[in-house]
């Protein structure tokens, strides 16, 4: 196999050199239409950034840990394995690697992260399911610790830079989309309040019949297939009128399936994330950009390892969009 | 939070801290229910093996490294996701880290295996996607390095410890309950030949006909909703007779679903790899045990690391299970 160097890589992006050592070191200074070109050759082509000469050069382990959730329904655990996969391709272009971690609770990934930090050298933390009352962040800021999250820091001090996906206009669309269809009771299944994801989504919701002058009822419930069902199952009989429910995961959106099919009910129905089953049932859904999330959130660690980061944070708040299928 | 200590453990498990230390140390000399129990008991209490003492104690990094695949379909890549959670959980338990990278093929993943040595002080790695003409496997024992494969070596060396899942054994027991529930002329959408996996899967099937003394017709193509729907298509249109399909992948079964359901034709399908999309539509499936998978690769990989390995290497054959749904 040819040795590939930058300039393999840059003949392929049709860039210059330079460019293309832009797009490694200083992304930020490339348009980002060049810089996915050019991440498009460096991944086609297979470069690979020495890491070790690296290093050596810049005395860092490249080394970044992120918690790995434990397995789940398979539907929704689905999206931080997405994000995962993202993360790991853009450090891998940018010469980082992703140590994994679990933890069962906040209070043991802190003292997770205690452990990993008096073991190993690592440079930066990634943080997901970012939460109220998260206590995480103020511990890794309070030591200097450079991390990013991916997810709002949803009332906790607003202080590190994030990436975010706006949940709310993904909602929003999908809500918009059943009112240009000719939809006007639109229900929303969500979850219990209080988790900032689900408020947000039903918030969405809730704005776009505001803007409409339509009224529309909503449920919050555990997710899952079985509660989803029963919960759609309740208000499609107490409204005999909704013709269309919004549903905060796919999860709900195949329990509102369910539940519509076996009484025999016409109803429109969309989900959110765009999972497998999403795309396996012909289910209509909300979809985030997560391999741009999981480059963002490399974009902005690399930012604060080089020196680089403004002295104000960034956020970056990133559009989800919907993917129209068969329910909707 | 209460410190969580081994005696702690071994009250919540009912055995002794003996025990406890054995399942941490020494897992082969436990049963395998107590082991799980004490293990159960591990994550529950969010017990953590303190990483940085034993690293002092042992002068090993205790970090193993394992591909990611890139983001596919979300169909079938979720199959090695939960193997890496699995291999992650089990990892923690006994004190290791998991490093991810990515490779674009065989030979990228050698010159990454020569990169990762450079930059990293790791342990050992798990290698995934065994397949015929690996030279991965080679390349490591060739340099005294430690690992093991989940998936066997498919006609390479048969030199090292592996894991593996028996293929076989699930497509056997899926046509062996069409055969129980009265079904006479079963088919078989595969993968194109060549593939170990996907040859052992046809060749379960074929075993199980050829034990009832009855003929089936295959098809081999590549993995997808949209091939298996049009090759299933095509078999089904062939064999007016044919009221069952076995199938190599999920993807494969819900193509079949598609087109028996476009056809107007009534036939049983089974999938392989229960993912969700199994769950989500009612497909019965084979399972993968692939927690267990990943638990054992990480006790053979502790036996390698302690030096406390037999001479000859261990091969574990873990067989699947069927779980059955309404599609058969």
């Amino acid at each position: 196999m040819e040795k590939v160097t930058i300039a393999t890589v840059a003949r392929r992006a049709g860039v210059s050199r330079q460019t293309v050592s832009n797009v490694l070191n200083t992304p930020d200074v490339v348009r980002e239409e060049t810089r996915e070109r050019v991440r498009e050759a460096i991944a086609e082509l297979g470069y690979r950034v020495n890491q070790a000469a690296r290093q050596m050069r810049t005395g860092r382990s490249r080394l970044i840990a992120v918690r790995i959730e434990p397995a789940n329904d398979g539907i929704n655990g689905s999206v931080l394995d997405r994000f995962l996969h993202g993360l790991t391709d853009a450090a891998g272009l940018a010469g980082y690697r992703v140590m994994l971690y679990t933890a069962a609770g906040d209070d043991d990934e802190i003292a997770t992260y205690e452990e990993l930090l008096s073991a190993y050298d690592l440079d930066a933390f990634v943080l997901t399911s970012t939460h109220h009352g998260d206590p995480r962040t103020s511990w890794l800021a309070g030591r200097d610790i450079p991390f990013v999250t991916f997810g709002r820091p949803w009332g906790a001090p607003d202080t590190h830079s994030w990436v975010d996906v706006d949940n709310a206009s993904g909602t929003t669309a999908a809500t918009e989309r059943l009112l240009a269809t000719g939809h006007r009771r639109i229900g929303f299944l969500g979850w219990p309040a209080g988790s900032g994801v689900g408020d947000a989504r039903r918030e969405g919701w809730a704005r776009a019949l505001g803007a409409a002058h339509l009224l529309g009822s909503s449920a919050g419930v555990e997710d899952g297939v079985d509660t989803g069902a029963a919960a759609a199952r309740g208000l499609l009989a107490a409204e005999p009128d909704t013709t269309a429910l919004v549903c905060a995961s796919d999860s709900l959106a195949l329990g509102a399936l369910e539940a519509a099919r076996e009484m025999g009910r016409d109803c429109a129905v969309i989900g959110f994330d765009d999972t497998a089953v999403a795309r396996a049932i012909g289910l209509t859904s909300v979809s985030q950009p997560l391999a741009e999330a999981a480059g963002r959130c490399m974009d902005l660690l690399r930012e604060l390892l080089d020196g680089r980061a403004p002295s104000a944070p960034t956020h970056v708040l990133l559009p989800p969009s919907l993917v129209l299928r068969q329910t909707a």
